[in-house]
């Protein structure tokens, strides 16, 4: 199947314009039919061994989600507490996630034991089923931004906190917590690097040839 | 920015004509302003505080990869036995890379330090820089395929070797090798499945609502 010029250019322009969303939900409910192709788009991600060893918890309760952030003011008091002087300012005054706000939140779980003991990929490398729910959630996040959603990823809760509040069973690994919605505008750069937190490292910095640190091609 | 409706059609394609190549290289060198292109693509993924933990090593020499491809050769040995009877007969039949056809190979790592001790958004999460970096991988993958580039995960291998081959530092963490090349043919669907190895899980089975095991929206 040959990818056109035009749509490789789509491909690029969704990858560009995604961003963490936290503060630009609307509180609209995002139609099941959207959902479902996200979730299948996510469902399509590659996979250690095809193990697929995701699973996918779609949340719209209102008491769930108080409960999630509740989750998320904890962690986040622990964290404040981690920086210094002026950077515990400008983190206080960072707004992090989108919880209430957003309509559907979605959790992206991994089960290590889907596919038995011994999987075909996993065997040198065993967080290559996380990897793969990692995966899973990035192509969810990309799938959402081709439908004009905004999608946050709250990393700021402890996951034994978050697998209490869902029934997560405990061979279960919560993956991602991602707080998905239409959205007023998408920034267009990461609000981090607006915030002036940090900077966008030049590409070629990152990028080695043949061995680590040889810098020619 | 708005995606069109052919834009987000695109960009689904994309995503469900991904695969994991291994067999259908062409041996054909790749433009480097190509390279360029999906390193920078990956190069603006998510990243956990925008920590943008990745490096990237592109490998063309031939010796290189003569050595990726032993160290793949002696784990997968040591993987041939841990499956019995039919399993192990399928495993032996499966062509599971494609390093020295693939002109280019491309090891993505995370370097956990980048931003210092204490990051944004890793407080509660330690892995979180990894999981970015894996973002990295599967973003390179999506805008390879929209180069319609294959690309192939070689997970059967140590890291501690590959760090060794391609003389990465102590601390910093490989995630994935992947080979990358223009291709014959993408299949239609994942060799595994088409192998018998294993089957698609319905997607329904795999969707919670609110709670994990509840089933109705």
């Amino acid at each position: 199947m040959n990818i056109t010029e035009e749509e490789k250019k789509a491909v690029y322009k969704t990858i560009y314009n995604r961003r963490d969303t936290r503060s630009e939900f609307k509180t609209e409910d995002i139609d099941d039919e959207v959902i479902n192709r996200i979730l299948d788009a996510a469902h399509h991600a590659p996979s250690v061994g095809f193990m697929q060893p995701w699973d996918f918890i779609v949340v719209r309760d209102k008491k769930v989600k108080e409960q999630i952030k509740d989750g998320f003011e904890q962690a986040n008091e622990e964290a404040k507490l981690m920086f210094k002087d002026e950077r515990q300012k400008i983190y206080k005054s960072l707004k992090l996630e989108g919880i209430l706000e957003a309509p559907v939140g979605i959790c992206i779980t991994c089960n290590r034991n889907r596919a038995g003991e011994t999987v075909l990929g996993r065997t040198a490398n065993l967080d290559m089923d996380l990897y793969s729910a990692v995966c899973a959630v990035q192509t969810l996040w990309i799938a959402a931004r081709a439908e004009n959603l905004g999608v946050g990823w709250v990393s700021i809760i402890h996951h034994d906190v978050l697998k209490e509040i869902l029934d997560i069973p405990e061979d279960i690994v919560p993956i991602a917590y991602l707080c998905i919605g239409k959205v007023d505008y998408f920034h267009d750069k990461p609000e981090l690097e607006k915030a002036g937190w940090t900077s966008r490292i030049p590409l070629d910095q990152l990028v080695h040839y043949d061995k680590w640190n040889k810098k020619e091609n």
